[in-house]
């Protein structure tokens, strides 16, 4: 019986095409583990350190990504112009604490997006809370002109990290504004890690209308256990910080975009992108010079294994993914305005790490069709077709029905390095960013190869 | 008729198993993940550094190993005595080769069971060859008085880095003898990396029986480029290297053993484990003193979790894998002068890196049931059943019928460390540990609620 089955699947069309994918996928392994350009890549791109929107540096990643994916002989290569926000770091942030009634240095960093706290800095007696409901609990009484310090620390018992981070983040995106609300002076947040170390982590936070604004700084998760266990000792615990961050008026900025050309559907196309903006404390490696890489890689690979795609194959890398997602804003606006037809986009902003699988979130017939590929990826180790979810920068494109993804690499490590000094080059293993980007290339592959009706 | 097959299941006595088995598992990767031990046990038993068989530092081990394990409150631990090599490093190796006529250092370590070049050292014209078919085209005419340089790197193209390594080991292994049939003085061997730096690889070699022997070392992957760049230049270039190590006679050492004893079936057992002994150059983080605290975490997990094991659940801490395997050979001959029923033995030894699943040997009937949980591994991203295959220390227990079995972690980067002086608990990650740990104490708690036959 079972005989029978696979002569007749020897034969039929299907298995045929099942083949002739398995083979194309291996041919764009192979080519990304063995001429892969990738990691020299990015070793370029985060020599351009603090490459934060608006910045200097984020235009010379610009200008830069523009002219690596000319030399790589893309079919054309532009730029699309967006209005970004511009909020500047200042000088070194500097904060202390009172460790039995001894001065004591701690490391925080400025959230982005925060006021600062003027030259003099702020010192105030701190209150310890875990969330928002301890902080009504409270009330203006026991907060007014204090420091609230945010320590509800991501869930150690999360398998998938991104769930931990997505619990703890509203401490760094509306803490401020909350604790504002009833008089407090400013806060300190816990850095969002698994990691116990003196690295503080950056990253958005966000007032909301009308509130008062108050200086928000993140401190590492070693200065904030610190912090609890003296709170612990002494409840008139003061801390004192010092940021000199501003906002200021919004300045033009850029996606990077390069294409190969569709051999006969060309102006349909297929996405792969990354984002170029990075925060300024470290290196924008993982997050996400890798997704950057990885999406020129992809159109490398078609090119150097010789494949040619029937779609435009597009790499974008976009502009502020890491406050307010101008960049992605500005591309959804063209797709929507031009009505330019995209099967699909996938982004990388996830960390170059050994890639499990792929996020989607869109038309379900096309997650379905997406996932009944799995046994062509798991030879690769890339498996989990299951989550929901797609890259920030991708996913406002969902609105107009185009199925967005996700590149789910493996997630234990991220938030070490996630917006902290610990983002580096030297944390990224050449094989896994190469394995990543060979990824995203055989799923772009098969959109193209049997794209959705 | 979805729904009916529902309600059905539900109430049927499989489903319940599987459901309890699911939620035990959750408990044991919960206990693992918030109240883990083996990364600060990591810590510990690495600052032990250079714990080679027949050392100071090796005993040292077997004495940290069974303090903590009785600290950790097992209810036997004890020693498993066996004889194993001694063989000493000596002073810190030095080499060097002519470049464009200068003499430049490279880095090299002697290889582990090499004979030493003498005070002196050897200096000799170098023939660079990829494999023994190539050496023995060159022939005696060629070689004679001439040091050998292996120069194969590990094929990048492959998926699975330890299938590079099966490919490339044999030059390190085999190479001196090889080479020695035909008079060469000495060589050098690329080290086993996919990784592009300045770290020399040692790792164990053999003379085959009768065969002459000759000093071998190892060079970092960037020696290894320059000193073929430079005889491509120029054939007749030369190089040096001075090892004084030597193998001195056979040492008491031991494996380390602790158990919890099974509540019904106590005299049935179920091994976990590692091995304790490292190469001298790191500290023997990821091989394999992640092996062992994981071994020792997974009873660890039973009794927090209070889990109690129907068998004995034993950790073996082996002895002197890195070279003639000897704690291995111990282990396996006692299981056969005592007939001890053995379900299973699991051994990690491939990296403390995220789980990714299981590789196999033994009865197939076994290995088909192991391979039927893999849904219940799957949330925690553990679901590669399909490699043969078996840690060396429990290897050997395959010939008495019992299955081996060793963990698979993400394995893209464990040649960056292998058998180098990177391969310190710096670059281990609690969180990826952890769930190698708690992967392994799943299967053993699996085993032991669903004995084979």
């Amino acid at each position: 019986m079972i005989r029978s089955i696979l002569l007749l699947l020897a034969f039929c069309p299907l298995f045929t095409v099942a083949q002739t994918d398995s083979i194309a996928i291996r041919k764009i392994f192979t080519t990304a583990l063995t001429q892969g350009d990738c990691y020299e890549n990015l070793r370029q791109l985060t020599k351009i350190s603090g490459r934060i929107s608006g910045s200097s540096q984020a235009e010379k990643a610009v200008q830069w990504a523009k002219q690596r994916m000319t030399d790589l002989g893309f079919d054309s290569v532009y730029l699309q112009e967006c209005m970004v926000p511009k909020w500047v770091r200042g000088e070194k942030e500097v904060a202390s604490i009172y460790v039995n009634g001894k001065k004591t240095a701690v490391p925080v960093c400025a959230l982005g997006g925060s006021i600062g706290t003027g030259t003099k800095g702020i010192e105030a007696q701190v209150v310890e809370v875990k969330n928002f409901s301890e902080l009504e609990a409270l009330g203006e009484a026991k907060l007014k002109g204090r420091i609230v310090f945010y320590n509800r620390p991501m869930d150690d018992n999360d398998i998938y990290p991104f769930e931990s981070y997505g619990k703890a983040v509203d401490q760094r995106w509306a803490g401020a504004s909350e604790a504002a609300k009833y008089g407090a002076s400013g806060v300190i947040v816990r850095s969002m890690t698994h990691a116990r170390d003196d690295h503080p982590h950056t990253g958005a936070m966000e007032y909301a209308d009308h509130a008062r604004m108050i200086p928000a700084v993140a401190i590492s998760t070693n200065g904030a256990d610190l912090l609890s266990a003296q709170l612990k000792k002494d409840p008139s615990t003061k801390a004192y910080f010092r940021t000199t961050c501003e906002t200021l008026p919004d300045v033009k900025s850029n996606n990077v975009i390069g294409e190969i050309h569709g051999t006969s559907d060309r102006k349909k196309v297929i996405v792969v992108g990354g984002h170029l903006d990075a925060w300024d404390n470290g290196e924008g490696a993982h997050d996400d010079g890798a997704g950057c890489v990885q999406a020129m890689e992809v159109l490398s690979i078609f090119k150097k294994a010789g494949i040619k795609p029937a779609h435009t194959i597009r790499a974008v890398m976009f502009m502020n993914e890491e406050s307010l997602g101008r960049g992605a804003e500005k591309y959804a606006e063209e797709v929507k305005r031009t009505n330019e037809k995209h099967l699909a986009a996938i982004e990388s902003d996830a960390g170059g790490f050994s890639p499990r699988g792929f996020a989607m979130e869109g038309p379900e017939m096309h997650c379905a069709k997406v996932r009944s590929w799995k046994p062509l990826f798991e030879p690769y180790g890339v498996y989990d077709f299951g989550r929901r979810g797609a890259g920030a920068d991708v996913e406002p494109l969902t609105k107009q029905n185009i199925l967005a993804m996700e590149l789910i690499p493996d997630g234990q490590r991220y938030f070490d390095y996630h917006h902290a000094a610990t983002d580096v080059f030297a944390n990224i293993n050449k094989r896994e960013l190469e394995m990543g980007a060979a990824a995203m290339a055989s799923l772009v592959f098969m959109i193209d190869s049997h794209p959705f009706e």
